[in-house]
């Protein structure tokens, strides 16, 4: 799967806990905001499509943690992405550190889209959204 | 796995995210608070061991997520535990709402125990306490 | 100021950060979950309330801090409120260690009543309960 | 007093709650990553205090919240200092919406210097620096 979607951050330090270290939760935080930065360069709000009755909604997580994150700490995630359906899809991401290109963590997010019954919908706007980006988008 | 640990939670509002659902990220700190208590049961404190040098870190998880808790559900959170050596287990652990025993998340956490260089280490204390549990505990 | 309502919590690891102690910032959550819970005995739920269109939002907040909780502790939270019309009020709340009854912060929360525009609306069932609770309500 | 360091955030969806805004103890994060970046370039890092037992807590804060951030909204974080104390000093923080520069909130933060039996302590090294940063720092 190509890199569609890298953002920048730096570990704040009210993210670490009392080993000194990132909290392993925060993980799930920094790979949600990069996720929804990507929806949002797509042409998809996350609070937009909410509040259109659209719930993109998180299945599966599986993170496989490789180093710690430190506080002061400059680190990428990417997002990559591919669809199994018109409302089912899988995005793999990496957590990179920027100072040794060291890789952190790697993570795959499934996702459905639901209403607000919890029913599974198809949302075209979505599909064609993710499924255009995963075919149009350079290497970055 | 024999479930060696059950504690209750009650979804506080703060939890929710703009979906009205407890954000993804949040059931991470759901089971880590189970297994912290856990640990406490069977002599094992989690803020002591790391004052101590001796870190137990996350090295992988695996989330399934089923359905949303919502604000006020009360819910439990059960930890079980199998051993893979001295140094390295895993952690099952299952999310179930009071209302109707409608299981909401279940988990996988594998954790590590190394030194403050991020070498693996032996904890005879840790392995001892997870391999004692394992064998004494009644089913809850 | 009467305390109209008391919660007891125990301190979680991931709420402790690099100091070793609780992060300023959860103090807000601990003083929000007491509030929303005291709501709840008085027949107001924050979540039915914001889906009816009835923001309650916190418009000034002083804390005092005057000792750290730490991993492990036990402690609870009190609640006490005075209105000062039909679309504000203050809440008084108390954090108390339950090994040693020290207080540990006390702080002051007003609130008022806002629509999805963000102008201020009465709203009676808001004011009743709560002007009823401070009137009837034994200490605790 | 003049603002000594600015920094520039945007809001992540899973900061906020199901009102759909910014919830109240994310501010206090905010706040809290703006003082220990702008301690950084006034040479000191609040990790490393810590690791030297040097304990920067906060002992008061008062929040004003004008109006709340949205998801996606851009904004600025103010620092300002004075120091009443080699032991003590008071921050004045504002967050600014960039899209209309609108003040959000309004804060001060008091601190106090301990030492790891919450004993008050001059620290030279702390005191040092924010008064000449104080005194030399250009207006941002």
């Amino acid at each position: 799967m190509e890199t569609l979607f890298t953002l920048d951050f730096t570990v704040r330090d009210y993210e670490c806990d009392l080993q000194g270290i990132v909290n392993n939760s925060v993980y799930s935080n920094y790979l949600e905001h990069a996720r929804h930065e990507f929806l949002k360069t797509i042409g998809l709000n996350f609070a937009e499509l909410t509040q259109a009755g659209v719930f993109l909604v998180v299945t599966h997580t599986a993170f496989h943690y490789r180093k710690p994150l430190k506080s002061g700490d400059a680190f990428s995630v990417s997002v990559a992405h591919q669809s199994s359906s018109k409302i089912r899809g899988e995005f793999l991401q990496r957590v990179i550190r920027q100072s040794d290109d060291a890789l952190m963590l790697e993570g795959t997010v499934r996702w459905a889209s639901i209403d607000d019954k919890g029913r599974p919908i198809k949302s075209l706007q979505v599909a064609e959204a993710l499924h255009n980006a995963a075919h149009t988008s350079p290497q970055l």
